[in-house]
């Protein structure tokens, strides 16, 4: 049996989702800005995918802006709108757990002279309200906080948060970067206070190289790359129409069955927890319950490295992640986990299983019996710095 | 007959590239960060996708960067070797026909406090290399000259163009924007003196939303999208597996047949241009021979405006272009024209057909015959601005 337990670095694509990308490319497959027929055609699919969008946001479909992917949407969200509001504050704020995509960003606009303020979390890996609202100023231009941590599934309180800035300043600017959240809840900006939210395709089965910024229609926001003027000028480029109307699909497929998927992931998540903490030595890392998200468990296992579970499990064709996938191989502790106060002993003895639609409680128990099977001798075996402690 | 001759603006994806793709959205669907065999086999796409442009261009693969098309190459490429060199100078060189993509990146250079050369072109839209010559200083830090021309397919002095610069500078480095050049010839950029090379997927049958940038080792470059580090942290974000895998396979489907397939484009064009010139009032633009591009002819037609000719054509199932289809529909006088001292009436009577390996000479005929057909008419009933300077 293969079990892909990966799902938060990237998912299968749906076949309907590869099924209208083929079409397209081989098909319709007119530039959108071209005014014949085959243009018109193409920028149709755009507009339907717009429209899917905006209607699953609640949001007008001129706020949506298709992007590469979630790191270049958080890219335009942060760097855009810090160089269009730049006259109105240098401040920025954001959490210590965020994605690469926004704390690279972010330190790249500490280069360019902007001051970044980085919110603590909790054990359970939550940002405190009381924390954010002491970090804005009077030069604060933009607070950015996740949505749904890719580490440990910790969902942040985003509509308080939203709440809480736009009570203290309406014109404080709201970036949520929902790369992990999106696909697993309902979303509604308008509602959240949220002026702008980053979405990525690849996460809920739509093909790699999708996604968007939605953008309320109020921002100020200047564009990262320039040419051609598509997209309002704000994402320059031919528009990608297959992996934008594959990304539509996607988000077609996923939120017309939502609830019922939602419940059967937290079904599996549940499952999936009792049977880990059968296990001695073992830390669930983030809320086990729905609190937290319904696809992620983080899992520290005393007196095993992340990387030698992750390739005895491999063995048996069960594919999980030693922290997150998204840092590029490389090895370094995981800076959520940190900020969690997890154990620095455990920071390298911790894996992340993320399911999705795809996965059956049949893979949830076949891992689980595999894990009491191999850690014990993983354990005795290897790891032994994490095991001396026990 | 659906005659489709707008593949400069766009062509129809090769079926073995959309095969390839789906086989890898669905099945072979890794994160090439992650460490499992998922991830490996994720992985190996890219590199053999590397190795196989890398061979093309005989350079090394750990100097080809994918993107996510041709205007994000061209963007950092410009972008990040001005941030990276502007202690060494902030003059900048490029030419007034380049695509948006390099223009308006040099204006949003030139925001920033570069100083930028636009040089000039004949009537045949080539560059002089005496003005690039002139233009050269102390303070040039970069220059960028497009292959290609999209609009008139008139090919540059690349080869001669980095010689000169070389010459003069060895550290200038040397752009060349080659999204309508590669795969119409074989372009080395080692011996051609070339630092960074853009190409786009979709205008050689590869996937929209792919492209490269090459960039010699030497050369010192920042992102321009920051986050996970991937590509060594020139060009963050998962890695767009299945559409630089499709690249890969354009590449190698486009250069398995190269110079068959140009010999068949430029009998087409020849006849083409050939069949056109037999209409009174018609001025093809650029080089009618091989001194042009292979696929590219841009015609003027005295006394019709470029659009009520497209959709003229459209009606009998012909796709082409007025000018090119990369400025997101904004009908502007062409930059390109203009510098090449195109009459003023003609400007906005102008068609660019371009031909690609699925153009037949049948479409060319058709074309033609089709062309014979509604052109006099149209002179008769429309375009009276034009048609009263005959």
């Amino acid at each position: 049996m293969e079990v892909y337990l990966d799902n938060s670095a990237t998912t299968r694509c749906f076949d309907e989702v590869a099924a209208l990308m083929t079409q397209i490319m081989c098909e319709d497959y007119g530039n959108p800005s071209s005014l014949h027929r085959k243009g018109v055609q193409a920028e149709k699919y755009i507009r339907y995918a717009k429209d899917v969008i905006a209607r699953n946001l609640k949001v007008n479909e001129k706020e949506i802006f298709f992007t590469s992917g979630g790191t270049e949407a958080d890219n335009l969200a942060l760097i855009g709108c810090a160089h269009a509001n730049c006259r109105s504050g240098r401040h920025l704020i954001t959490t210590q757990i965020e994605h690469p995509a926004v704390l690279k960003t972010m330190q790249h606009l500490e280069e360019e002279g902007f001051r970044v303020t980085y919110l603590p979390v909790d054990k359970k890996g939550c940002i405190r309200l009381e924390d954010l609202q002491r970090a804005i100023t009077g030069e604060t231009i933009l607070v950015s906080i996740m949505h749904t941590n890719n580490e440990v599934g910790s969902m942040q309180p985003v509509g308080e948060a939203g709440a809480l800035i736009k009570g203290m300043n309406p014109k404080i600017l709201f970036h949520v970067d929902a790369v992990q959240g999106y696909g697993k809840c309902r979303i509604y900006p308008k509602k959240m206070k949220i002026d702008l939210l980053s979405v990525s395709g690849h996460k809920i089965h739509g093909p790699k190289g999708s996604g968007f910024l939605y953008v309320d229609e109020k921002v100020k926001i200047k564009p990262i790359v320039f040419g051609g003027g598509q997209q309002s000028g704000i994402r320059s480029g031919t528009e990608n129409v297959p992996a934008i109307a594959g990304l539509a699909k996607a988000v077609e497929i996923v939120y017309g069955n939502l609830d019922a998927e939602v419940k059967k992931l937290y079904c599996l998540k549940r499952a999936f927890v009792e049977g880990v903490q059968k296990m001695d030595g073992i830390v669930v890392n983030g809320h086990c319950d729905e609190t937290g998200a319904p696809h992620v468990v983080s899992v520290s296992i005393r007196g095993v490295r992340s990387e030698v579970l992750l390739h005895a499990l491999e063995d048996k064709d069960i594919y999980v992640s030693a922290g997150s996938a998204c840092s590029a191989r490389k090895p370094q502790p995981s800076a959520t986990l940190r900020a969690m106060g997890i154990e620095e002993d455990l920071l390298g003895s911790t894996i992340r299983f993320s399911f999705s639609v795809f996965t059956t409680m049949e893979e949830i128990n076949y891992t689980l019996q595999t894990m009491y099977d191999i850690i014990p001798m993983l354990r005795k075996y290897t790891g032994e710095r994490g095991s001396r402690r026990r």
